[in-house]
């Protein structure tokens, strides 16, 4: 069933100024065998938030991504800061994005970008009844408009495409989910 | 609502012999302002599978991965070869991984990893009545168990963590998100 890998070295091949980091690791299987060259890809944490109001719309952005390439439905979320806890980074990215507050969080998961470079760690966050706190002020590079859409509308739009990033995806599907079966 | 960036120019900063390309970007945003530095990330795409016997099973790998670096639970799937279509390669991963074969195949979603630097693209398929043609033979690096797990065992697993890939995650919700809207 399988059992650790041995990282007999690391050695970082590049690194750049917006922590992307590219490691080469020498890793020894279980088998005995090692494998001299396998690339490790490092890139900063981030949040995704499927956040409700209390008339249960969701707060979704429209706005240009630059990963896909094409202007697209999000959901809120953003880079977790040096030192900060996933859970307060949800809720300052929620404000910063769309103004909205909640004091009804649930971690919908926790998960591995990528499954052989790791890449980074994606924490899914569910708010409920979310309410207006403040104007938006992102900060962001991209320009963004918030749309409150009904969950079905949101499903609708994943199903078409609308909402390109796996993250975002996941966070919807896995939103939904628990409200089928909790109800 | 925002408009598509404009590349200005794209410079390769890093690359290997394991598909892995770095690359710089100037970029203009539609307000006029150059952005010098924004990276891309480029690694081959993927695809993943939920796939499902006659009796309802759902195929997992038990085995050790290097980007959660854990022992855990996975969907099969695997890297997309040059010039193959991504239902060729869900088709063959499944048979190698697992040893099945199926000819109900539904395409769950196409997703991009990163939103900011677009990293790969992940195809995530569900396969229904699937049934043994072969013996598995993945040729990967890891020593897989094939373990066919309930439905519902394969949620409380994903909730307790045992899947830590945000691409499996994404396939069991987007899965049974399906099989509940559509019954």
């Amino acid at each position: 069933m399988g059992q650790n890998w041995r990282v007999i070295s690391a050695e970082e091949v590049y690194r750049n100024d917006r922590e992307l980091i590219v490691s080469r690791e020498e890793v020894q299987l279980p088998d005995g065998r090692v494998i001299t060259d396998f690339y490790q890809v490092q890139l900063p944490s981030h949040v995704t938030i499927y956040a409700t109001t209390g008339e249960g719309e969701v707060a979704c952005l429209r706005q240009y991504k630059h990963g896909p390439r094409k202007v697209c439905l999000t959901l809120p979320g953003g880079l977790i800061d040096a030192g900060e806890d996933p859970a307060e980074a949800a809720k300052r990215e929620l404000l910063e994005e769309t103004g909205l507050s909640s004091n009804q969080w649930i971690l919908l998961g926790t998960y591995t970008l990528g499954g052989n470079q790791g890449i980074a760690t994606s924490h899914l966050f569910r708010a409920a009844c979310a309410e207006e706190a403040r104007t938006p002020a992102s900060g962001d590079l991209e320009d963004m408009t918030l749309e409150f859409l009904s969950p079905e509308r949101v499903l609708t739009e994943m199903e078409l495409g609308s909402f390109p990033i796996i993250s975002h995806a996941a966070a919807i599907a896995l939103a939904n989910l628990s409200n089928k079966t909790s109800s």
